[in-house]
């Protein structure tokens, strides 16, 4: 958090910002709207003006009158997000990156995409489709979220453990400072070494090293072929022994998914449906490419040691209903009411550990917590319901307390707070345990030189 | 570049150096083979000190000292770069991390090592290779190099373009700062987004935000299968529009080498084949994983469009004689006379035209450069014959003006300086034309906060 941010009162500035962008509003109803995040937490007061921005220069204009006047900005895409790092409170200006949603480019030659931020990234990935290829990060939010917002927060999914997460995906960046200078960064080509990394350095930055105003991104061959297990276990505990296995066959799934046994039971009661009785976990696992149909075969014949049944498909509606289990999750977890969604990761070893442990923390504290994982890369969501009874926007203590046993847990087993939803303002106070003081003091002394008035998204991230 | 360093007469400092670590020289001997890499460049005068670690704690009081003293250091590995990257003039300390060599750690489930800077790469793929995993980026140099000088330069390979470069292979690092803290980057997961991406920032920065004295690296299942096509085209251009065609095929080959007409020519001279008679050009293309046969029969019917001929083979002797022809390269243009091997990078579209620009270059001014390419990820490598009657550390100023026009050349067409064997002190004077002021700008502020006073390899990099 960097502090020092004192901003003066809208009057002074809003209408120098308001002259210089073509679209904007400051009523309760906009500024309100554009002030949350999907965390359902939000800041004290609304925000003072929300910009929707259109073009680089409205973006420039706005950091530009911030910069100068010493106000907050907290920039937004799809408001997607859910761990708070797009909410913004009184005196904020919130920058609405939604408009600048134009796929500019797509080389299928040089395997690349050029994008606006506000591109929904299902968008890009259909675009890219019509070319033979794909884009690989498939974060759960991929029909809502933006490219700009999956930038942010270096938003992963379930191939990542294959095809790697937003940072991998990342090939160069056109970002505009706090005091409004223009930069780019990287280059078109998959190498190179000149300089220091700062697309890197920039993703998963969560808006606080400055706005991202268009990204060239990597489009890989859209694999050919695509074959689907279906397992149900015993119990968690066998299902991620079975996950871990993998790893040691020489395949490499593209998705490999585990569902707990109570979540499983959610989605028996909101669709009628018995995946309850056919085991208490369920652990779903596709491969694709050339060697799909091949590498399934493997991955059947490691599961069928430890699984209670193994079903196989490489038909496209067949593999739809076999994974339906995993598809279902969120929906019939959101059905038990509202949700704080965890995300943390451990090393895959430590996997079965950590499913044990989290029950542990639900049985214990009585807290409503279920499971699922993209296993493949150890990365796994404790979804929290919090009861009835509180305030749509508050996250109870005794909800809070179980959540932070969920960071000490993965801290403990050698992980880290968020494997790719982002810090946020609901995790930042936990960021110097995961990283220590050295690292979190170059973080920093990084943030204070891109940004040394403090403007951009105060409160979030390191 | 940092200035501002004044260092103080080595009797000053040497004594408290030298108290506290085990090993190290001042004789001529040892401070002239520590004071050179393969780049064949030498700085005026002999470093005042070489230092061979041993252990973190070496590392530590090395950097306390030369921090305190603000003496330069040149951090060191196999001494294999080839920009000029681990080149040490008077005054300096070099800092040799060969000896720090053990793979602490490799855990199959995981998918990791945990390795020392000094290990040779290719030791840690054979170790990886023990467990039925590999370490992915596959330098050239891979048989000498180190991983701390790969994670140095950000070294990439044959196999970048399917399975990425250093920087994707590095999860979390130990480095020791400009001052002797020591700190901890990235984490023991594929996913996570808590702070910046400081790993990624040490990637690629050439000894010159810290020096690196422990990596987990990513290792992934060894491919099985592998298949291997080998065609010959009637010119560069021809086979360079039919590398990049493969990009369009929904095939991932793991290798796409190109090789000139030039290149060819040397290489029967060498050894008495007659690769020059076959073609003016010659593609190598590897596939790997279960689906590799069928991937290379996808590969050989594109490559029969426009090829004089092309030979498929899935037998490993087999491919490893189709493969001649590129593994000769270097060899061949080395017995011609002492090398400046260049690296660009261009978007795979404008391969073509870099190629024919190079030999433009070439024909234009009369110096001898070869060129193969990692055409899969649009890496060229020029190579340039230094004519004889220069000293041995010389680069003449117009095969400079050589290496000069093929950077711009490089940057014309939308590529970079250096691919994957960094700035060194060679290009340090191209940085900026190619990043742009504004981003140049924060590089050096970065350097200056992470070693304030100058001391990490200055002249290299930013």
């Amino acid at each position: 958090m960097v502090s020092g941010v004192t901003p003066t009162e809208p009057a002074a500035w809003l209408a120098e910002l308001t002259a210089g962008v073509a679209t904007w509003s400051t009523t309760d109803e906009h500024t309100a709207a554009a002030g949350a995040d999907r965390s359902g937490t939000r800041q004290a007061g609304l925000p003072s003006v929300v910009v929707y921005a259109h073009t680089v220069a409205d973006v420039v204009h706005t950091l530009t009158v911030a910069h100068r006047h010493r106000v907050p900005v907290v920039t937004r895409g799809a408001g997607s997000g859910l761990a708070g790092g797009a909410t913004a409170g009184s005196t904020a200006i919130v920058l609405d990156l939604a408009s600048m949603n134009r796929i500019v480019e797509i080389s299928p030659v040089d395997g690349l995409a050029r994008v606006e931020p506000g591109v929904i990234t299902a968008d890009l990935d259909r675009a890219a489709a019509g070319h033979g290829l794909f884009y690989a990060p498939d974060p759960g939010s991929v029909a809502i979220s933006t490219i700009g917002g999956n930038i942010a927060t270096n938003a992963g999914g379930l191939r990542g453990a294959k095809y790697g997460v937003t940072r991998d995906a990342v090939l160069a960046l056109d970002v505009v400072l706090a005091d409004g200078t223009v930069v780019h960064t990287g280059r078109d080509t998959v190498k190179g070494v000149t300089g220091y990394d700062l697309t890197a350095l920039f993703v998963g930055s969560e808006g606080t090293l400055g706005v991202v105003v268009g990204a060239t991104v990597r489009l890989l061959p859209r694999p050919k072929g695509q074959a689907t297990a279906a397992a149900y276990f015993s119990s968690v505990d066998a299902a991620a022994r079975a996950s871990v296995l993998l790893a040691t066959l020489g395949v490499r799934p593209a998705v490999v998914e585990l569902v707990d046994g109570r979540t499983l039971a959610a989605i028996d009661d909101l669709r009628g449906t018995d995946h309850a009785t056919r085991g208490a976990a369920f652990l779903l696992v596709q491969t694709d490419g050339f060697g799909a149909i091949a590498e399934i075969e493997v991955v059947a014949e490691s599961l069928r040691q430890s699984a209670l049944s193994v079903e196989v498909s490489a038909d496209a509606a067949l593999a739809l209903a076999l994974a339906a289990a995993r598809r279902d999750a969120l929906p019939a977890i959101e059905a038990r009411g509202r949700v704080l969604i965890e995300d943390i990761a451990v090393p895959r070893s430590r996997l079965a550990e950590a499913f044990e442990a989290v029950t542990e923390i639900s049985e214990r504290t009585g807290i409503e917590i279920y499971q699922f994982a993209h296993a493949g890369d150890g990365n796994l969501h404790p979804i929290i319901v919090i009861p009835p009874g509180f305030a749509a926007t508050e996250i109870p203590a005794h909800v809070q307390a179980a959540a932070d046993e969920i960071f000490a847990l993965a801290l403990r087993l050698g992980g880290t707070l968020t494997a790719e939803h982002g810090i946020g303002r609901l995790k930042a106070a936990w960021v110097e345990r995961e990283v220590g003081p050295e690292a979190h003091r170059l973080m920093r002394g990084i943030r204070a030189l891109f940004d040394p008035r403090g403007i951009l998204n105060p409160g979030t991230s390191v």
